[in-house]
């Protein structure tokens, strides 16, 4: 499985994601799930993925190839659509195309495929934009009352967010809250795993401004953690019912 | 949706559910998803339910049909079998019996019911037991290791249990832990609704210790989730990345 967050915040934008990929428990891979297009200055894309890697990764490489077409139109390309909705527009589109596919392949023993995806971007002079798209193509988009978007294993890391994200969160805090939202994801469901991708996309840059992997024995984020525990477990023993 | 759990502790076991039953989400009501059947001294189980409301009622009527029987057999009823395993064995077979009916009756409309069970106890001489039945009528029993089950929405509250519950946990710790599991899980998903049903079976009482049903309004409950979330956040702020 999978664990992706976006964050869309007044400052800016902040994804995290999760590199385990498994088809079943015994054949565990680290695979990238978050993929940057950029145009500094221009336009930033980043776009998570959850489900099939056999989805996900067709979807991303079509995606990448429409974008290097020399032939490529603002109905192909992302880098090239006139807005952030149309870019949802090319990426729904896209991923429901290559999951009916690979689907047909797999029906005839039975299985099925799916994949979801989160695409966060601005591009100069539009506003940040930040949607989930569902496998079927169709998609929803974070507002000013739910400023975050989840994709996979999303429910064991959602309290956290629900109490302390809000739009006006600094782009510190919401790293901070991202991380802790993954920290519990890791604790509770052994099909998500370092190490993890980490960007800050600021308003009105246009490109990916900051950009961290935080391997497994990353020293930084072991600490907080313990840090993040020990919190937990003092209030716990504070707290009288 | 529904969310139970059940603790298995040296000093005792604790349960706790909530009430909200759907059928989809304008169609909101309260039923009790905790049963008790007791007789003090020598016997005590108690079942929690979560899933097809039709399933989980019709299955433990007829549990306690069964027990009414003047011809109850220790194959048959709940309060005669010889060991909380065949107590498991018979809660297993109803359920995947009811839900069996159910489901042949509803697939004429393309639709399927499903339920499973927390069923906890202890009879006088024997351990105390728990054990989670899946709607197949399977089961897995809580360990030293895993010292708590859960059915229903159980994502939400998961990493609070896997950092506080631990077998030598006190029963007022553990009351205090599942009380924020589900508080978690309250605010995370409007699926999980007040009022909450909890009870404490102390090691050997072989009987139901405490129970008490925890209204929408109740005080004690407010300022503890209240303390809660102001530990959580006064916590994040002190965290640093």
């Amino acid at each position: 499985m999978t664990y992706c967050v976006g964050l869309l915040l007044d400052a800016g934008m902040v994804c995290l994601s999760d590199t385990r990929t498994n088809a079943g428990l015994d054949n565990i891979a680290t695979y990238r799930k978050m993929f940057h297009f950029e145009e500094p200055g221009e336009r930033v894309i980043t776009i998570m993925t959850a489900g099939s890697l056999s989805v996900t990764q067709t979807t991303i490489a079509r995606l990448r190839e429409a974008v290097e077409d020399p032939e490529a139109t603002p109905e192909s390309s992302i880098m090239k659509a006139p807005t952030l909705l149309k870019v949802a527009d090319i990426v729904g589109h896209m991923l429901a195309t290559v999951r009916r596919e690979v689907d047909e392949k797999l029906s005839a023993m039975n299985q099925g495929a799916s994949a979801s995806m989160i695409v966060a971007g601005q591009r100069a002079g539009g506003a940040m934009r930040l949607f989930l798209i569902y496998p079927e193509g169709n998609y929803i988009e974070a507002t000013e009352d739910t400023p975050f978007l989840q994709i996979g294993e999303h429910k064991y890391g959602k309290p956290i967010l629900d109490r302390v994200v809000r739009r006006t969160t600094s782009l510190a805090d919401a790293q901070k809250a991202v991380l802790l939202s993954m920290d519990s994801t890791l604790r509770s469901n052994l099909s998500v795993g370092m190490p993890l991708d980490m960007c800050v996309i600021e308003k009105d840059a246009c490109r990916v401004t900051q950009q961290r992997r935080i391997e497994a024995g990353d020293e930084q984020f072991r600490a907080m953690s313990e840090a993040w525990s020990r919190t937990l477990r003092d209030g716990f023993t504070q707290i009288s019912i």
